[in-house]
Order: C-alpha cells, then structure tokens, then sequence
C-alpha cells in the first residue's frame, strides 16, 4: 500500500475549511448569506489568517462558497454542488455516456414527473408554466433553449418535493447537453413543444399517470433521435 | 448583479487546472498513473511552478489528483468523484433525506439489477458472488457490513454496463448509510441475507425480472423498517 500525504500546509487547511463548513451548518447561514470576515474566522477558529485563506480557497473550489469583489465570502446558491460531480469529463466513450444518461432520465424522470403532479404548489405550477412558455418562444425566435430546459426540468424537480431528485437532476441533465447536438435539437423543436406542453398540462391537471407518460414521450422522442443519429455516426 | 471575483491568484491557477485535465486526458495518464513532475508541468505550460502548486492544489481538493509522499503526483482512482458531490452536507431535513434517497433507489436499482441480469460476464458474477457471500460473513459474525454493502450494489451497477449508474449508485447509496440505524440493522440482517441471495441467484441465472424483482423486494423491506424507525421516533 501506498502512503499517502497532502501538500505542505494541506492538512490544516483541510481541517479548517471543515470547521467552516461546520460553523455554516450550525449558524445556519443560508444561501447567498455572508460567512464571518477573515479576521473573526481566525479568531474563533484559532488559526492565522492564510490558513483561513488556504481553508477558503478550498471551499471555493470546492462551491461552498464564492468571494464578492469588496464585499466578502459568501455561501454559495448551491453550497458543495460542483461541476461535473460525477467526474464524467473523464469517461471516454461519449456516445455510450449520452446514451447511458438518457437511459437513467428514462429510469427517473416519468416518476418524478408524476411525484410533481401530485405534489406542486401554486408557485411550482407557475414556475413550470412560465418556463414551459418561454422555451416555446425561445424555439420560434431559433434561439438557443438549452439552459432553459435544464431550469424546466429542475422545476419539475423541485416540484416533486424529492431533495435527492432536486440535487441530481439539474447534473445529469447538463451533462448530456453536449451530446444533444444542433441536429437533433432542429428535428426536435417541434416534438420538444408539444410533448412540454402535455407535461406541464398533466402537472396542471394533477394528474400523476398522464405526467409520467407524457415524460415517457418526451424523452423517448429524444433517444430516438439520438440513436439515430449516434448510428449515423453525424456530428457526434 | 454582484460582481464575482476570486481570491488573488485564483483565475491563473484555475485555467492551469483546467490545462492539466486537458493534459491527463489527452496523454490518456490512467487512474494511479503520474502525472509529469511540477517542473515539467511549469516548463509544458509555461507558467511558475509556484502556480502549478496552486493549480494541484485545487485538483486535489476536487479529486482528480492525489499526491504520494516521496513519489509524486497521481490520478486518483475515481477521478473527478468528490466527497459528497451532491452537497447532502447541507441538506437540513436528515429524515427526508433518508426517505428521498431510498425512494429514488426504488427507481433506479431494480432496473440496473435487470441490466446486470442481461449484461453481466463471468468476472461481474464472480465479483457479485464473492461480495455477496462476503456480506453473509460478516453478518454472522456480527461485524459491519456496511462498506461490503455499497460494493456489493456497486459491483451490479459496474455489470449493468451503464457508465452512469456506476457512477451514482455508490454516491447515493453511501449518501443514506447513516441513516439506517443500528436497529433497522439488526432487524434487516435475516432479511438482508435472504434477499441478496434472491438478487444474485437472478442474475447468475440471467433472469431480469427476477433480479428486478429481488431488487424491489430487498428496497422495499429497507424502506418498511426505516419508514418505521422514523415514525417512531427511535435513534433519528
């Protein structure tokens, strides 16, 4: 067995930047609020002030939290959540990464489609609709929808009142982007409308079974496409 | 809109980390190989060697690298794959998030447990076997089975062939482990025994509903005496 160590002043570092995140959780500083100020933090932690820094610097690179020019540190929006947390930047075989992503939306996103017709609030409803709507009009002024969608999709998430679902799906969803490429998404435009459409009017309507096979649909359409396309060896 | 800014020398030590996963992947340097010496590195891409420093830092504190004493730097075994990278840290409602994560377990593993029936090979079987009767051992002998556990559900997501279950089923299935008490422990051992052994006789078999089903069966339970324990009120 290897042995293993961190660098130089890494350990402490690590140590602090693990008292912060316990100081954020008890203190319950939430979202978008602000962490205490270096100087306290070395104070109340017992530490110098770089090893705050170095302790900082791992939590920004790890998105726990971000530094504001002439503000301060702040808690992320999504404290911990990073990019590409699956590490698929390095699987090597893309295509079988789209397709297995689209399998496992397959797996999860009819049943969380259903969780959200039961389970979406007056504000969730609202959310989804608005969405809904402005893909649409993104796609009929051909402009780029793709951040959008993933917002839609999340805001079936989060109306599905399931945290894992709210925390995974936004991550697996972006990361098959790059595979749905500019092809697809023309064939798609029409398809995408119309299967959005029947989703958020099963969520409206609360109706748990026509959501889930609406979500069936929609992804389905997008696996076709994408199958046939991967088969063509176009683009990808 | 705030601005956003990171600290001092942040923005060049994050391209250069950027650049040096460019350069795993394009060298195709393997998990557990090394990477090129802080000289080398600093010399190829042209910068300090004080920033290369900084640049392995934030690749150690995101898990793609790791440093061993006297040897070097090294590609970690599951590149990219941090601790907690849903950011479950910060979720406030444990309970729900106990529930959640099963609930979305019943949604992806008797599927997976399927495709392991269809997909896996002789080594895959033989991993799932030993695992299996590994788990049996230590539950007679009355020692923790936990990490055997996430291995035994990993190694059926690795027979799944599904690049991406192998990658969210050991985070989502570690992510509940503190959840399920020293009771619900007890109690699922006989249970836990009896069901894996449905699960692997179905895949050894290659039966896919079968394994789907053992799979239902072996969730479903968990999930029976956690609703329970919860209910009660007991160690959570």
């Amino acid at each position: 067995m290897y042995e293993f160590e961190n660098i130089a002043d890494k350990p402490l570092a690590e140590k602090v930047s693990d008292a912060i995140i316990e100081l954020i959780i008890t203190n319950k500083i939430k979202s978008g609020e602000k962490l205490p100020n270096e100087f306290q933090l070395a104070e109340s932690l017992k530490v110098g002030r770089s090893t705050i820094r170095e302790a900082v610097k791992i939590l920004v690179s790890r998105n726990i939290v971000e530094i504001r020019r002439g503000s301060g540190t702040f808690v992320c929006q999504e404290p911990g959540v990073v990019d590409d947390p699956l590490g698929f930047t390095f699987v090597k075989d893309k295509k079988q990464l789209a397709m297995d992503l689209i399998s496992v939306r397959m797996l999860i996103e009819p049943q969380m489609s259903a969780l959200a017709a039961r389970n979406a609030d007056e504000s969730d409803l609202r959310e989804i609709s608005d969405l809904c709507l402005k893909i649409e009009q993104l796609i009929k002024n051909n402009k780029d929808h793709t951040e959008t969608d993933i917002a839609f999709h999340a805001s079936i998430a989060r109306a599905s009142r399931n945290i894992v679902l709210q925390s995974i799906i936004p991550i697996i969803d972006r990361s098959g982007i790059d595979f749905i490429t500019t092809l697809t998404r023309r064939i798609l435009k029409d398809e995408t409308i119309k299967t959005h459409r029947k989703i958020v009017d099963a969520i409206l309507n609360h109706d748990e079974q026509a959501a889930s096979e609406a979500m069936v649909e929609h992804l389905s359409t997008n696996l076709h496409y994408m199958q046939l396309e991967i088969k063509d060896n176009h683009n990808i």
